[in-house]
């Protein structure tokens, strides 16, 4: 965008995780630059999966960094360059691996969003899948991901767990954000 | 809580911004332990400030991790030991700071969240402050913040942008996620 401009970048981090960087960056109200420690991610995927009778799904999962169990939307990283074809079918793959479901209706984007923009670059492109259904056959979960369990939520359930704080992940609570503010709650 | 357990941590990065290590830990579900490598950060706090005619503040700030101009609702980090009392002091500072007002009416609590459960433990507590008032004498944001504009928006306006995706930051969506849920939009 005009007026931003890498001046420098040193490395502090390179994994296959996340890089971090000491960046010097000109600002539009900034020429002269501004110095930053910037965290770098993947861009990400979440995925709302509503079934034909209008629940929604969401999995149990265990998370490391905060050491808890959390009930969210499907969601996954995009591998390699992002484009709108490697975004559309990480939704897919995620909600095959981690639901076992395909849609039989349609998947409609609902943008993105940043999930710290005070430190990292990390964005997620939000969708809403209609008319899930199972896939054939059994569906296990990869054991990496650690999903304990997948529940259907009617719309009101889902409220009311947003309500009570029992949904305290930004990927849910942006995607219900974006659901409710454009109808579809 | 119960199940889990760090079994070991190996420093990447310690900086006053972030720090990132490698960590092997215990979970409910896989006692021997798993590795991660895991940002902290200090929690923070966002605050939703609602003036007496029912419009809501947001301000307009340039953030460098993700090279551009945001609108968003005033939030800061809590500085040293996160209590009741300095997450709430925390909540009063930025709204002073950031959008030069203080409350008349109430700080409600609405939850908290994580900004993403899969490599980072930041943690963001949640407030609407009712009745907020422009404060005494001249308001200059502090130069660091680089805040550029500060405009209130009615319920419906704050309902379109969320829409349309032109607030598109973790902070406030979760935010209007926890206000709709709760009735307060």
């Amino acid at each position: 965008m005009s007026g931003w401009r890498e001046i420098e970048r040193a490395t502090v981090v390179d994994s296959p995780y996340l890089r971090v960087y000491r960046e010097r960056v000109a600002t539009p109200t900034r020429p002269h630059g501004v110095d930053w420690m910037v965290t770098r991610r993947k861009q990400a995927v979440v995925v709302a999966p509503r079934t034909p009778d209008g629940r929604f799904l969401l999995i149990r999962q265990e998370r490391i960094p905060v050491r808890r169990e959390m009930w969210e939307f499907p969601a996954g990283q995009v591998d390699g360059e992002p484009t709108p074809e490697s975004i559309l079918a990480t939704a897919h793959r995620e909600l095959a691996e981690e639901v076992g479901c395909h849609v039989a209706g349609a998947v409609i984007p609902l943008g993105s969003f940043f999930s710290s923009v005070g430190f990292t670059d990390e964005q997620a492109h939000l969708f809403l899948a209609t008319d899930v259904l199972p896939r054939e056959g059994n569906h296990a979960p990869d054991d990496d991901e650690a999903i304990l369990e997948c529940r259907a939520f009617a719309a009101d359930e889902l409220r009311e767990w947003v309500a009570s704080g029992a949904i305290c992940d930004a990927n849910t609570l942006s995607l219900f954000a974006r659901l409710v503010a454009c109808g579809h709650i």
